[in-house]
């Protein structure tokens, strides 16, 4: 059996994360798929484009790298030398526009790999265009880490859900705000909030992109050109982050029993383009997310055939994200046979 | 485009809703999946084995049927006349051994039929050898709506969830006695929860299948046997059911935030076998399953992978009993090119 060829475009905690459990279940993938593997690509911003021709040893490449290797000098000549079957997009997500991460998987798609990314910002700027050119070359673009974490939701859609019309959806997307309300309701601080989650490994250094909402919209944008089919950027999003909230109103309303949640909620209109918020909201017990707390997340869908259903990802780690990436390699080499 | 030929085995609640769907999804079925297709066989307890070569008028069937139509005396006279590309077996549940249901399902996937139920009992009694069969004659046997309604469940795990190893679930699996514990929990009575059921279109005229948690075990069952490919049975599960609950026990426990619900719960042992219980459990509202009420329905699954994945079917009817079958029969058509 001839191992499949992988390129780990970014190989920072998810990427690092993603190599390991390969390791983990490498016997798994060749007993129940057939799938043998050898990682013959690395590039980071650090260290810049690396091949290796005999594939790297993970163990080697997790720490530090004593193993000869080649060197590119950008990502054309690095997939030329790489040879990969399967490309992971890592890379840190540029909420602008995308770049570099779409002009990467671009060409990976034109070197004839499956793309499968962990990076948001590519699938709503680029989807479209992108997954046509992954048609093209009978190759699949996947992205199920992206919204949340490994819990199926893209998935669920393409794979379990034919002919069901979604009339709408709603989320908890970020577990940074979740954190931060839960924490402000105990009667800490802002602050406080901001730095449980920092330590939860949820929460960026400079926390703006969560607390501002701008995370959760970059996730109903994705889902709305993939799941609705129709385009929405995040400019046409309403937006409230969690700053106008004082811990007084905070309290009071978990004391109530109707504690506020950031809320993602899209409602797909007759004419098929997509009405879109992310704010605050109050959400009771008996609500689809009455449960989700701490690093949780949750999406509930309404659909003409199943009045609703939810899907909730409880504390999510670092492994579940790689997993998420994993499951669409299994998926993508699946479609091959 | 030739129409695929369908043969209803069973044509209650449940057929008729699915006949109507896909009469509903016709459109979309044939532009989306190019899935064109006719009802050429239809067997009830009542009426008889009937077959029509040039289709039944799906109108007329539901109704007063007015076609001609030809009349045989069995199950394989009627695969041999109806041609079935796909049968829909929903004929009443035996939770005793299964059959005739298994019977008949076997005659179908011998005379070349993709089978698809809604019986939970010949999941439970015989997956393994109905699937060997299945797999022998290049065919599929799915039962989506078997376990949470029209939530994917089954199909989760078969399509989304690769590589994973599951370490346990428990569910809500059963809306009886969800709706008479929360009647009781309000003051009222249990032949008066009872009752609510039956108007709710939940429960049989006769409960007891229900409140004992044998609905439930045949549940746990058909999921050890599929996504666990561990062998269990109904015996095999330690059973407590809703009787021994007063109003005053339901009522406090609500009013301390941690009412009871009818929990089915399995574990897979390290030996890769199942310890599994149904009995009634107290939840509260952070629970995974603390906002399931009503009808609602719900399964929350343990994995190496994902920490907790739950997913929730809220108030699911009879067009989603029937929509699992539909997305059964597109998955099983979708397989063949």
């Amino acid at each position: 059996m001839k191992p499949y060829r992988f390129g780990f475009l970014g190989f920072g905690n998810v990427g690092r994360a993603l190599a390991r459990l390969f390791v983990v279940k490498s016997n798994e993938l060749r007993t129940n798929h057939g799938i043998d593997w050898t990682i013959t690509g690395v590039a980071t911003r650090r260290t810049g484009w690396r091949s290796r021709d005999a594939g790297f040893d993970v163990a080697d490449l997790l720490s530090v790298s004593t193993e000869d290797f080649e060197t590119q000098s950008n990502v054309t000549e690095w997939l030329n030398a790489a040879k990969p079957d399967v490309v992971f997009e890592t890379t840190s997500l540029n909420p602008e526009n995308g770049q570099p991460a779409i002009d990467y998987m671009k060409a990976a798609l034109e070197a004839g790999a499956h793309v499968i990314t962990a990076n948001k910002a590519p699938i709503v700027y680029s989807y479209k265009e992108l997954n046509t050119l992954a048609i093209s070359k009978g190759k699949r673009l996947l992205f199920e880490s992206t919204v949340l974490d490994s819990a199926p939701v893209f998935s669920l859609f393409r794979e379990t859900l034919p002919v069901a019309k979604l009339r709408g959806f709603s989320g908890i997307f970020n577990s940074t705000t979740n954190v931060i309300l839960e924490t402000m309701e105990a009667g800490r601080s802002f602050d406080e909030g901001v730095k449980t989650a920092q330590e939860l490994g949820v929460a960026e250094t400079d926390p703006t992109h969560d607390v501002e909402g701008w995370d959760a919209i970059m996730k109903i944008c994705a889902l709305a050109n993939v799941i609705v089919g129709s385009p929405l950027l995040p400019g046409d999003v309403r937006r409230e982050g969690i700053r106008g909230l004082s811990p007084a109103t905070l309290q009071m309303a978990r004391a109530e029993g109707r504690p506020y949640k950031l809320v993602a909620r899209a409602r797909v209109k007759d004419d098929g383009s997509i009405e879109a918020s992310v704010r605050p909201e109050q959400v009771t017990s008996s609500d689809p997310f009455g449960s989700v707390r701490g690093t949780s997340l949750a999406i509930h869908f309404e659909l003409d055939m199943i009045p609703g259903l939810t899907v909730i990802s409880h504390r999510p780690n670092l492994q579940s994200t790689a997993y998420g990436l994993l499951a669409d390699c299994v998926n993508a080499l699946r479609s091959e046979r």
